[in-house]
């Protein structure tokens, strides 16, 4: 099983913030997301900035597509990013067109799973040939004490085995990585509790060390 | 039963396009909205534009807002909206931060509709506060050939029993607005069948003389 990546996401607002707190630790992360929120506030110069700055990390626009699949992917991709997200009350069609064109364009989509989803729609996302999802304990849920449990792992490992690679993200911590054992995820997302440490680089680190000793062969 | 506005959705991608689109437009419509891919290409300044050339029109940011509500609220609110969407996959405790946040700042938040979602949370929404909804016809969906029918305007029905206003989008022309007659429609949104027309300001006015025609008293 491939280790998984750690993926950076940055949830500012304003966009030199953002990139300022990428200075220490882009050599620690895989994957480099221009946030929803920074998206929103900023536009695409959050993605154009990230990929010019860093021409080596896999780049995501956490764009939450839920129409119009095609534009929004040829917008994302052609600002620099990799994957972009669809969310997953998106239509299919929606879902379809925007891998259809990200393919074509050498990049992926990942379902983003918020709210109401199955494990048929999930095997109607891998039907149409998309094999990423980001598993989200969003953050107002989580402030309402919502906690990682049984479900979660219980639906990842369902994901992994339709075909559906997931990232997993919401309030993630290094201590919680070894809950995640023996599912094949793509990649652990943290954003504040990266960015926002005092000491960038070792909580990265600190990621890694305990991705490593529960991914070990 | 009020007559229903008519909302202009800003779809470009480039700002200068979507205010040059406004100039003969904006006095024939009653709401202007900053569209998803015109926020997600050049972030606020779409809505802090919007707001300053139009400051007596109500102003939308099409954000579909999935997480970090009170955040999305003040950030759209703050750049001069007056109403904001939350998808409708968000988890309740997003919607809810965001209602509260956007009622505090004399706002409003509209639950956009897309894929699965029941009359149950409908319930819900209207429980917390909410009173708007934006009933969606995907342009792929669309594109795909699905059309307006029974099914649509039961829910639509519906969803103004429970209490929730509909406004109503998704390829719609002057010639379909007589189907959603006896429905308290707040608005009716169009993009391109409006500032694509050859006369914005005649295309805007036979949405109008439609909606005069069927919400008569």
């Amino acid at each position: 099983m491939a280790l998984p990546g750690l993926q950076v996401a940055l949830d500012q607002i304003v966009l030199s913030e953002a990139l300022d707190s990428l200075e220490h630790l882009a050599p620690h992360v895989d994957i480099i997301e221009a946030g929803t929120l920074l998206c929103c506030s900023v536009g695409m110069p959050a993605v154009q900035e990230v990929r010019k700055r860093y021409p080596q990390h896999t780049v995501v626009a956490d764009l939450k597509v839920a129409d119009a699949g095609e534009t929004m992917v040829r917008m994302a991709l052609g600002s620099g990013a990799n994957w972009m997200t669809v969310i997953c009350a998106a239509p299919l069609a929606t879902l379809e067109k925007a891998h259809e064109t990200a393919q074509s364009l050498g990049g992926e989509v990942q379902v983003e799973l918020f709210g109401h989803w199955t494990l048929e729609d999930a095997r109607a996302w891998r039907r149409i040939g998309v094999t990423q999802a980001i598993y989200h304990r969003g953050r107002d849920a989580q402030a309402k004490g919502q906690r990682w449990g049984d479900e979660d792992l219980h639906l990842l490992r369902a994901l992994a085995e339709i075909g559906i690679e997931p990232s997993v993200t919401g309030g993630i911590t290094p201590e919680d990585i070894g809950l995640f054992k023996g599912i094949p995820v793509r990649a652990f997302i943290a954003g504040r509790a990266l960015y926002g440490a005092s000491d960038p680089a070792a909580a990265a680190k600190a990621f890694h060390t305990q991705i490593a000793e529960y991914w070990k062969a």
